[in-house]
């Protein structure tokens, strides 16, 4: 179903993804209603209208859903079932479950990407100390043991080797059930930005390379150096990824690059994405813009890239002066958010060569 | 005073101007307040918090100004009574009542211009049908007459010739105040946008030629083709009237140009102007970013052009289908307006030339 002009979008969660997104669909002429259990989260402030509740309250998250034309959710988390209930209510839910349910699970997206023909790190399912210990072994003595759900940039995950305090290791992430990934000597990393429509139409940004620091996404950059090949390789891998999963709107899917040009596939965002932030000032249409356009069901628009384009975080007091620590010429954002805690991306940066 | 990062600001007035003013403000962080007399206008519903009262109901005004850390508005009929009521208690207001009360009388503003040595187009107070009838007889026997207040695109004016129902004419316009002013054998109509920060700083964008239809903006075009000389002029007669006025913010002057090159000014809007809409897509800096970097006391952005640029409006019925009656390869904007009247601004495209 394709909305009318003037129809409201219902986003859930209120940080700056969604604050981004309600931008892009006001100058859209949309109205924009934002779900989100924190009271002034950043989107809100922007939309047109919002709830506060719990996203696990269905009565309350359903009645709010009613009021919207579509449904669209800004970070991964939001719990499958209460997707899944607006679906069987009669919502219109973009992106849908699907993308949320592999997303949200390192071993089910880790499954599901090796089912699309996109190749991962090697992984173990460790739900005890004895998968462990044996996935240690299978894996070569080392790896990097994450959590199966809510690992976000680089929270919830432990480098272990053979000989290590594998208990200690282990309690630390709550014994929660979790995946040893193989280490891998990457030469760099990068991420494919793909909007999917309605219609099956994918349209892919070109790729950025990506610097993390502490494991948190530092630096994007635009061309990424990577070799056609491997960019291309990128691109072709994210949109059999979409279409698999049905997607509608913007998906990204992080990769590191070996030595000899191999690609593996790291995580995978059915959503807008930090690696993205600066499309909208060197691309025709930015990734929010275009994400609006996917899940309204209007036609993608161009992905042309006009610039070169560097993209960096503001985290933390960096927000306060960001004039002062972004790069001469920079085109800063900011988030809006109350509290400059360390380490919280507050805004960010964008350079382009023009 | 410079603002800090998360301020708050307050928009007078909710119609599209303010709603792309809020939007420039969001992306810098700042959260906004809207000040307007109807429910849910375009502004209000891209803002964190609104208000809905007359402006001339000045509890109502101040209280609200009052948690606003600076205060602005999007267009010119403001009284200029209310904004000196929130000055003289306190309020920061930017751009000052002065371009205000200026703005708002014709005949105020073309005194104004001359006495910044900025030519206009003969002119003629005309409070009564006598004076009428000699101002017809000084300008060369027909003139255009318009209401000194409220008038805008268009309305509130009337040609008229030696001999004509005069009678007729000026009861039409509800025989208020006019200026009769000389008819100008113009062969294109330029204006200018010049930003001015709170330490005088000023940047003007590049000149666009403005095409109007039935009195309402119908096309900017960017470059003018006007002679460089011209356009140098241009900008130089809108920041001596910017410098004159102390004015703060986005300030646009519109000319008539003359088949030998003389500028006349028409018309002077305190605040981003239509004929500005295709700087966010051209521009490194657009002009509601301008504005808002301007109002908060931050250093102003770049106005360099990145781009040829056209930029159209919609009107009426137009905006319901904007991707059909746009040109290929158009940026389409919507304001978000309810009900798509007949000639009423419902949103605009740019076509950029890259």
């Amino acid at each position: 179903m394709t909305l009318p002009v003037g129809a409201r979008i219902g986003i859930i969660g209120g940080g700056q993804l969604g604050r981004m997104l309600a931008g892009a669909a006001a100058r859209l002429g949309f109205d924009t209603s934002v779900y989100c259990p924190e009271r002034d989260c950043p989107a809100a402030r922007v939309a047109a209208d919002n709830v506060v509740a719990d996203y696990n309250d269905l009565p309350a998250l359903l009645s709010w859903a009613q009021t919207c034309d579509v449904v669209t959710y800004e970070f991964e988390n939001v719990p499958v079932g209460a997707v899944n209930h607006l679906t069987a209510s009669g919502c219109l839910v973009r992106p849908g479950a699907r993308s949320l349910e592999v997303a949200q699970d390192r071993l089910q997206e880790k499954t599901f990407l090796s089912d699309c023909g996109v190749q991962t790190a090697g992984f173990r399912p460790v739900n005890n100390l004895t998968d462990l210990a044996s996935a240690l072994e299978e894996l070569g003595g080392s790896g990097i043991l994450k959590t199966r759900r809510d690992g976000y940039d680089g929270k919830g995950q432990r480098r272990v080797s053979a000989g290590d305090d594998l208990e200690g290791a282990f309690a630390d992430l709550n014994a929660q059930p979790c995946v040893l990934e193989e280490i891998i000597p990457f030469t760099c990393e990068v991420s494919t930005l793909v909007a999917r429509s309605i219609t099956g139409e994918t349209l892919c940004y070109d790729v950025p390379r990506n610097e993390h620091v502490d494991g948190v996404l530092h630096r994007s950059i635009v061309p990424s150096g990577a070799d056609a090949g491997i960019e291309e390789a990128a691109r072709e891998a994210a949109v059999r990824v979409a279409d698999a999963l049905g997607h509608v709107g913007v998906l990204a899917l992080e990769f590191f690059v070996l030595e000899d040009g191999q690609l593996l596939a790291n995580e995978l965002a059915p959503r807008v994405h930090n690696s993205g932030h600066w499309t909208p000032e060197a691309c025709v249409t930015g990734q929010f813009e275009q994400h609006i356009l996917a899940v309204s069901g209007w036609p993608l628009g161009p992905v042309t890239r006009l610039f070169d384009a560097e993209m960096g975080n503001l985290l933390g007091a960096d927000a306060l002066t960001p004039f002062e620590v972004s790069p001469q010429g920079s085109i800063v954002t900011l988030y809006g958010k109350q509290e400059a805690k360390a380490g919280r991306k507050m805004g960010h940066w964008v350079r382009t060569g023009f």
